[in-house]
C-alpha cells in the first residue's frame, strides 16, 4: 500500500477516512485534524490560557505535544491516583513530556488528602473505583483551573472513549447524561471552567499512531481498574462494527453531534427537567445537591487536609532538571 | 426453581422480570403483558377490523392465536415470498393455525405479479433482498388493509426486533428513520392504515416460549436471505449485554418510547426537514417521490399482472377443510 500524499510505501491504513498514509503524511494529516476540530468548534480561542489534563496514556500526551507543536501553550494536570507502579511510571513520563515541552506540571496526590490510594477511596465510599476516580477528577480538575487562572481544561477523549460512553447513555437512554455530552462545554464564571475535547474525531489507533511515530514516551497500560468497566464491553462490540462497516464510530458520534443540534444543544432540557444544576454551598462548584460530592465526602470522613498541587517545570533545556517553583 | 404464582416447578426463568414462571402461568403473564400493552398504547380499540401480518414464524401465530383467545377477531395476509419450501411449509403452518382459529387467510404470490420470487426480484432491482422484501410487504399490507376494509394492520415485530432496527437506526442516527419509529403509527385517511406492534415489549425468546407451550405449530427457520442481514449481528450484541444486564433490551426501547415524546412523537420532524411526504399519484400511498417504488417498479418492468389475494378458510369446525370463498 502507498501513502496517498507522497507515493512513498504507507505505514497507516486509515480504514474509515479510506487512505493510507507515510509516518510523515499521517503526522501532518493528524494535525491538521486536530488544528481543524480545534476551529471548527471553537475550543480553544487566541488569548485563551488552556491546561491539559494528561495521564501519561497516549491520547492526553499526544495532544499535549501537538498542541504546543501547533503553536498552543498549555501546562499540564496529572492527578496521582496512589496505584502503585502505575501512578509513579505516569508521573515519570509526564515528567519527561513536561521536559521536552519546556512546560509546568501540576499535580495533585490523591493520598495527600484521603490518607489512601483511589482503590481505597472507592471501597470506602462503597462506589466503583471508576466512579470515585471521576468524582475526584472532575473536583481537581476544575479548582486547577479556577486556583491558577486557567480557563479551558483540554483532556485527551478520544473517539471511542466518546463512542463507548454516547453508547452506554443511548442503550439506557439516560436523560441526564444523553444530551449533556459534547466537544465542548462552555465556562459558568466563578464556578466552572470551560472543557474541551480535540480528540473528540481522533480514534485511539490514531492517537497511539501519533504517539509512537512522534517518539512520545507513554504508559502503554490501561489503568488497572478499569478491565471490569463496561466501557470496555460498548468499546470491543463498537470495534466489532467498525470491523466490518469503517467509519461507524466516527457516523455515530458526528450523528449524535448533528442530532444534539436538533434538540437544542448540550445542558438544554429535553422533555420534562430531571435534575435541577445548583452549585455546592461549600466550593461554588455546579452540584445537583447542597454540596457537591467531593465536599460531601471531605466532611463525611472529617477530613482537613488542604488540596494542594506540587508543580514541576518549566524545564530548562540546558541542564534537564526539574526545578520545582 | 419454583414459579412465583403457583409454586409448581418453573419451566422459564425470566431474568428481566427477576422471576421464573411455570406453563400455564407464563401464558397468563404473556397474555396480560400484551392486553396491557395493547390497552394503554390504544392499539386496537372496540369497533375495529384489525388484520395480522403473519410469516409462518413464532411471533406472528404467537400473536394470531393470542388475540383471536383476548377476543380480539382478526384475520390473516400472508406475503408468499417465492422462497422455495420455506414459503410453501409456512404457509401450511398458517393454513393449520388458520383452521384451528376459525379465521380467514389471505395470500398474496409475489410470482403472480412479478413472475419471480423475492431473490429474482431483488436481483433486477440491484436491491438486497430484504430491501425489496420490505418494499412488497410495505405495498401489499397497506393495500390488503384498504381493499378490503381492515382498519388496523397488526404487525409481529417483537422486542428484539425493534431493538436491532433502533440499534442500527441510532447508530447512524438516522434522522429519516430514528423518531419515526413507534409502536402505533396512525392512519391517513384513504392512503395509509394504521399500524399497531403488539409484541413491541416482548421478547423473542418469549414468543417462542408462548408458541411452543401453546402447541403452535411455526416455521422454526429463520428466513434464508436474513442471514447476512445487519440486524442479525445488533442482536447478536443485544444478547449479549442481555446476558450481562437483564433487562437492557427493553429499558433500550423503552427508554426511546420516552425520548420520543420528549422529542415531539413519532412522524414529528425533529431539526431541519429532510424529506416531505407526498402520496404516490398511481395509488394514492405515501411516498417521497413522485411514485411509489412499487408503482414505479411495475412501471419500469412494464408489468400489466394485477395485485390479488387468494383467500382461504373460514375453516369450518366439522370438515377442517379449507373452503375458498
Amino acid at each position: 500500500m502507498k501513502c496517498r500524499v507522497c507515493g512513498q510505501p504507507a505505514s497507516i491504513n486509515l480504514r474509515s477516512y479510506k487512505t493510507a498514509l507515510c509516518d510523515s503524511d499521517f503526522l501532518s494529516f493528524f494535525e491538521k485534524r486536530v488544528k481543524t476540530t480545534i476551529e471548527k468548534y471553537n475550543l480553544i480561542a487566541e488569548g485563551d490560557r488552556p491546561i491539559v489534563a494528561v495521564s501519561g496514556g497516549k491520547d492526553s500526551l499526544s495532544l499535549w505535544h501537538l498542541l504546543n507543536k501547533l503553536g498552543i501553550a498549555c501546562d499540564g494536570i496529572y492527578i496521582d491516583l496512589g496505584i502503585e507502579r502505575y501512578s509513579d511510571t505516569s508521573l515519570d513520563k509526564i515528567k519527561k513530556s513536561a521536559e521536552i515541552l519546556k512546560r509546568k506540571i501540576y499535580v495533585f496526590r490523591i493520598k495527600s488528602v484521603f490518607d489512601c490510594g483511589i482503590d481505597g477511596l472507592a471501597k470506602a465510599m462503597r462506589r466503583m473505583s471508576c466512579s470515585a476516580c471521576g468524582m475526584v477528577k472532575r473536583y481537581i480538575m476544575n479548582r486547577i483551573c479556577l486556583d491558577k487562572g486557567y480557563n479551558v481544561l483540554v483532556t485527551g477523549h478520544n473517539l471511542d472513549d466518546e463512542a463507548a460512553a454516547l453508547f452506554g447513555n443511548v442503550l439506557y437512554w439516560k436523560k441526564e447524561y444523553l444530551w449533556k455530552k459534547d466537544i465542548a462545554l462552555e465556562a459558568k464564571e466563578g464556578h466552572l471552567s470551560k472543557k474541551v475535547k480535540p480528540l473528540f474525531l481522533c480514534s485511539e489507533r490514531e492517537s497511539a499512531a501519533y504517539a509512537i511515530i512522534s517518539n512520545i514516551d507513554y504508559v502503554y497500560d490501561e489503568c488497572p481498574f478499569s478491565i471490569k468497566a463496561k466501557s470496555i464491553t460498548y468499546k470491543g462490540m463498537l470495534n466489532a462494527l467498525e470491523e466490518s462497516s469503517p467509519g461507524t464510530k466516527l457516523m455515530f458520534v458526528k450523528g449524535y453531534l448533528k442530532t444534539l443540534k436538533d434538540v437544542g444543544g448540550a445542558g438544554e432540557t429535553v422533555g420534562e427537567d430531571v435534575r435541577e444544576t445548583k452549585y455546592c454551598t461549600n466550593c461554588g462548584y455546579p452540584s445537583y445537591t447542597e454540596k457537591c460530592i467531593f465536599c460531601w465526602t471531605l466532611e463525611k470522613y472529617g477530613i482537613q487536609n488542604d488540596v494542594k498541587f506540587d508543580e514541576y517545570g518549566p524545564y530548562s533545556i540546558d541542564s534537564g532538571q526539574g526545578v520545582v517553583q
